[in-house]
């Protein structure tokens, strides 16, 4: 064993979302922690906020804003009375404002560690024990041991890869790489039509690329409610995306200056060239090498750690959080959440977490959003439901911007009125979930939604009028809708 | 007495939002229902939706929507990596964008009241007596009177005019005219820093105008919190717009070419001369000629309409809503409200509104909104209080997006944690304000905002961050603020 360094309160293994919230939380509770993290920038130097901050949404996001503002420079400025010509794209600039950005977060994460006395440690890390953490510099320095009462695993999620399409990070990609193209590729081919394959697609669908969506799954977005996730459809492909349903791809290989995909589907075999292929089928835990084989972490077959309802592993003092686990999907916020859970209870706090109240956010554009259970499950249950839909067409505000595709759907319960589940496409709307979550936190009717004032004109009047319209009292449908 | 034509259940003068919104209640309550509105477009047709619609919030944000790409372009491109040449800005087809989007929302109106059979009069209307109304087509038809057991009053408001600086609708002109510019005023005076006044600087600043608000009172928005008026003022002012404070204009009069403006403030007297003049120094309800002298419908001095707590004026049968009276301020959702809560009283519902949780919101960019009180009047009661303030400087999303100016402040009781206040101003404002007025509505202290999971990175969680910084729990919060 190597020798033994110091002794934390809590040492916390990854710097992601969870890891540093968790951090923060512990710090500021008076917990004497450290944070180690491995994830480097381009020059080597420590780069706080992980996978999720340097190469998921955030980064994603900064993107999406550019491709945005492109995109509205090409199609809308005719309308608004606006000319502007040759116009022309940088694309390594535009990276580079997302790098920038990206950074600056980058460097609040580590002035918040300054600031509440983190410890902040440049390494890998892998635990040895409960108690134990083996410590290894990126620098290159002599392994140590640090201890501690408390660790709190975090080192969240990497892309599932495809044996049969091998990354080669140039012409086959993973959806980090999808963030740092030097061009934009004049087709573009996704495997993956779900959360993450549609980010990425919004962003280079905005910025010209001929994109094509290639699901294995016969349907398009599962987990949203059904109603939702056809009119996804809907705008996606009216937006220029093509969607290959139940294309189960077989091979990809380079070729001169492209890809040439194998996929087949239920009409039989077919042969697709692009110039980039992006492999966005999902994340897996990253728990390889998280701990040695002798320290008896339970995990899954499929490399999920084991924890209770608290997020306690099988060992005495070990926790995880955030995507390592299957408690919960794999969104920044169940992690953020967790990781002050834990910081609390350690600290002898009560805390607890609502899973069920977790809002789900696709920051597509427009954006998906929903929180709770969709129709489909709850008529699967039994339920009685009524159900009010409101589209966005219908909104002053919507139309005001120009931005009237998409709808609201609140889905309450017949005989109680309570809301089971609320459910959005269109602008605004990874913002507007908030107002359903805290209703659905209070057990809200969709009365309540329906009898609280709303600014006019709004977005978030479409929940307003979607409560009214499930009691047929919508101020703003015309056609009885 | 004119010839009587028809007998309705209700009669609602005026088709702004508060009358629209009561006639579409009216209809799906089974009411018969007339609505009478003298508005034309400038083809001489109706143009239902008020003046709220046609020259108020609705058009201003179709336009601010136009000037903020036309700002982006000319601003923000190099950052983004998107180059563009010869920006050139056509402000006729700017407003035809925005009067086309009004009269999509005008027809959207005129399907409603097809929809919920409401007869729609295009005419002006005066209240002769409880339950009778004379009607003068606008098109030149003879007079005739309706009767109705409900009469409705919701003719809204106009702009205030000032004696020494008179409309000529073309130099010195008023907020509706400042909507229908045909290009870009070199200099551009404003008289009135209130919300009116930001609103239309906002989308002239952006345009490229050089603004000067002219505002008599020494302080800056008396509205808000004054936190927040103090951010808005550093925000504006470093936008480009030229405050001048304690600023009483004596007199303009139109130049050649220009309007010379003669104002004095504590240094003494000042002249100015600026290329246009609009008066936004307020509104004053539409009452006028509204009842003939003999009805003895009750106004005030000012000329709203006196109503009691359920909008009963002194007239049985005989109600007022929205502008027209002093029950709440001027917001198209406080019309909207009582045009619903009216109609539910005749339909013999059970109804209420809610006063103290109406949502203002300024239209600006970026945009001031609050709910409940300020930190100023609390503490002149005496309350004791928690403040927590989060800066969206702080939030990932806002730095993504490029939006970090601004702030949410979250005031609660220190005793009880109930939530009183929530002021902000920042991107997304006025949406970001619905979730605090169901807080407010649950009655919510901070800890419940603050255990509610929000999704990251939204600006939502602004709100969260607040509720934690009240309890110095922040977590993206460095420098312990």
């Amino acid at each position: 064993m190597p020798k033994l360094l110091a002794k934390y309160d809590v040492i916390i293994i990854g710097a992601g979302p969870a890891g540093y919230v968790s951090a923060v939380r512990c710090g500021q509770l008076g917990l004497k922690t450290a944070c180690i993290d491995s994830l480097s920038d381009k020059f080597g130097r420590p780069s706080l906020g992980g996978a999720y901050l340097n190469a998921g949404c955030v980064a994603s996001m900064a993107l999406l804003e550019s491709a945005k503002l492109y995109h509205a420079l090409t199609v809308d400025l005719a309308q608004h009375g606006i000319r502007a010509e040759n116009i022309a794209l940088d694309v390594g600039q535009m990276i580079r404002r997302k790098d920038r950005i990206v950074a600056e977060i980058n460097s609040h994460i580590a002035g918040l560690f300054s600031h509440h006395k983190i410890d902040h440690i440049h390494a890998r890390a892998r635990l040895l024990q409960a108690g134990h953490v083996e410590v290894v510099p990126v620098d290159g320095g002599a392994p140590s041991c640090l201890i501690a009462d408390h660790i709190i695993l975090a080192t969240g999620s990497a892309p599932l890869e495809l044996p049969f399409a091998p990354i080669d990070h140039e012409y086959i990609i993973d959806t980090s790489d999808a963030l740092n193209l030097d061009s934009v590729p004049k087709r573009l081919a996704i495997i993956g039509a779900g959360i993450k394959g549609l980010e990425i697609a919004s962003i280079w669908n905005r910025l010209g690329s001929e994109v094509i969506l290639l699901e294995a799954q016969e349907s398009f977005l599962n987990l949203p409610d059904q109603q939702i996730s056809r009119e996804a459809y809907a705008i996606f492909t009216g937006q220029g995306m093509e969607m290959r349903l139940g294309a189960r791809v077989i091979s990809a290989k380079k070729g001169n200056q492209e890809v040439m995909i194998k996929y087949q589907d239920h009409e039989g075999s077919h042969a697709l060239s692009v110039d980039r292929l992006i492999v966005a089928i999902g994340r897996k835990p990253s728990s390889e090498g998280l701990a040695a084989p002798e320290a008896d972490l339970l995990l899954d077959d499929s490399g999920y750690v084991h924890v209770d309802e608290n997020c306690r592993t099988n060992l005495p003092g070990v926790y995880a959080i955030g995507d390592l686990t299957l408690l919960g999907p794999m969104l920044a916020h169940k992690g953020i959440e967790e990781g002050v859970f834990v910081a609390e209870q350690i600290a002898g706090l009560q805390s607890m977490i609502n899973y069920d109240l977790l809002p789900s956010v696709v920051y597509t554009e427009p954006e998906i959003a929903w929180v709770g259970q969709t129709e489909q499950t709850l008529r699967g249950l039994g339920e009685p439901l009524k159900i009010g839909v409101f589209p966005f067409s219908a909104s002053s505000r919507a139309l005001a911007i120009g931005r009237s595709e998409g709808l609201v759907k609140i889905i309450a319960h017949a005989e109680t009125d309570r809301i089971l589940g609320v459910h959005m496409i269109g602008a605004g709307a990874s913002e507007l979930i908030a107002e359903a979550v805290l209703a659905m936190e209070f057990s809200a009717s969709s009365e309540d939604l329906a009898r609280t004032i709303h600014a006019h004109p709004t977005l978030s009047e479409a929940l307003y009028e979607g409560a009214l319209a499930l009691r047929k009292m919508a101020l703003h449908l015309p056609m009885g809708k």
